[in-house]
């Protein structure tokens, strides 16, 4: 069983295909197939010390970049890493799941055109985790794949996302709430009213409308919203995150006891950091296709690959 | 001149009466038309020292809470603080301006029925304001009064908040950006691509769209959304704000150096939390009807009312 990893089209190239050799060093018994230029991989990995015999290239000399529209680009760029994993991923029995930080549009789209929807009927969802309150994960499904949605849409994602909570997380039960303007039943648009009455009526283990406010809180399990709502909801807690951490620090700088050492603040701000941060915490999860995607963030680094690696076994185990 | 207060529906009833006593301490010259139960609100104030000619009772015994279904209760409680406040706002030149602290909806919906919308065929909206990372402020309309919008009612939100910016902060041609999915052109839902074409054939400054990570940047004067996507970026601040400032104290908390007096650490999260409160900064307002309504806050106390008085003041001028 080999772990696949579409090389290509993130922001930091080098880091991100050094990240290969490190998983390599860091994960007992891991297999990977790798899929991009071998010229370059191989380059930028000469003089790396690693076990190269659990190291196999799938040659594809191409890239999509952020640049290229993402079906033109699945259509046209047969050559390319994303395309040529992709058709592994498809075709061979030994690989379940792809990790790529390549283009999203791209990767939604070759999962639907190349891999194949899990359903023909239904689409694909992106889902993302939150560390939260409580010390557990939360997932929000969709986070920005799907962003005009139907009512039923979201109860597919919740499903799939319930799902996913169940197998790889080992909820029982995944509690399941609705992002809406309030709790109360009645409150929401016309499009999250509907949602609401399809998801009381399912299987799900569903407990109502929930605020964003109450994002982070870990009272629920799954948070299901269309995409372009999703995608607000997570933006929103990394930039406010990042904002409000500056302002404290710059407060606390201003207050501290004369004599103090600082530094320790700086630490502190930097396990914050490193408990909520996408590079140590992982990739995003497209579900509802034949086989799992980790969609890593563009700005992955060694790190993330490490750790989307360690989140790929978790899954397929 | 007179600032009509709204005195019912909110969550702490006494404190915020108090803050009416407070007001007229507080800022010089104030004069102000209370409705609301006349006698309770001289119970509350009995023994509060305060010049009692500058405060005009409109005796409305009757309460819209925030449990009253919003047109109904409008339509039914004639006798209630909110519709007398808005039948003395729509009948009396003296009043140019109107505070409450109650029931959202009805609040909105008293605008539309008894006060009147601005032009006839348009949508009020309610806007609020973050203060921002450049030490500014930024204006999002709207933040949940419209939960489905149309295109061209984004439009004319960003219009009244861009007029607002101007006219009440002083910002010659307030920057104004659409809140999507991603900062190119052609990223976001159907309703924002619409959105975007119309915004750029206006005469607005329109800077093109932005990302929930940016919200509090200080890049763009006014954020437009429609009310559920803008409720949802409100409220994650709020949350993510709470839920960060919690975690990044209890890091402090255990890498503090031994021997250090703790207490800095408070009084940090207290200024950066009086910074950024609802209660300190004043409240939303509803613009796009015939006269302008301050909406503080369910939670508003005395302090909000000194404020958003103060706030009253400065858009009245």
């Amino acid at each position: 069983m080999k772990i696949l990893i579409d090389a290509f089209g993130c922001d930091d190239q080098d880091s991100f295909i050094r990240g290969i050799a490190d998983a390599i060093n860091e994960i007992e018994g891991v297999n990977l197939a790798v899929s991009g230029s071998r010229e370059y991989i191989e380059k930028v990995l000469s003089g790396v010390k690693f076990d190269r015999s659990r190291l196999e290239f799938i040659d594809a000399p191409d890239v999509i970049t952020n640049d290229d529209e993402p079906v033109m680009s699945i259509r046209k760029k047969k050559q390319s890493s994303l395309v040529a994993g992709y058709e592994a991923l498809r075709d061979r029995d030994d690989i379940p799941i792809m990790i790529t930080a390549g283009n999203s549009g791209a990767v939604i789209a070759g999962a639907i055109l190349i891999l194949g929807r899990e359903d023909r009927l239904d689409r694909p969802t992106l889902v993302t985790f939150f560390p939260n309150d409580k010390g557990g994960q939360t997932c929000l499904a969709d986070c920005g794949a799907n962003v005009d949605c139907r009512p039923e849409h979201l109860v597919k994602f919740a499903e799939y996302a319930s799902d996913y909570m169940n197998r790889v997380h080992g909820i029982e039960k995944p509690r399941v709430a609705l992002l809406s303007v309030g709790t109360e039943d009645k409150k929401g648009n016309t499009q999250t009213k509907e949602a609401f009455a399809l998801l009381r009526e399912s299987e799900l283990n569903f407990v109502g409308n929930m605020e964003a406010r109450t994002a982070l809180s870990g009272d629920f399990d799954v948070i299901v919203a269309d995409g372009f709502n999703g995608n607000i909801l997570l933006k929103s807690i990394e930039g406010t995150f990042m904002s409000v951490t500056r302002r404290l620090v710059s407060c606390l700088m201003k207050n501290i006891p004369e004599g103090t050492d600082p530094s320790f603040i700086k630490k502190s701000v930097e396990e914050l950091r490193h408990s909520l941060d996408f590079n140590t915490q992982g990739g995003a999860v497209l579900l509802g296709v034949k086989k799992p995607i980790v969609k890593a963030h563009g700005s992955a680094v060694a790190e993330t690959v490490v750790n989307t690696v360690k989140q790929a076994l978790k899954i397929v185990r």
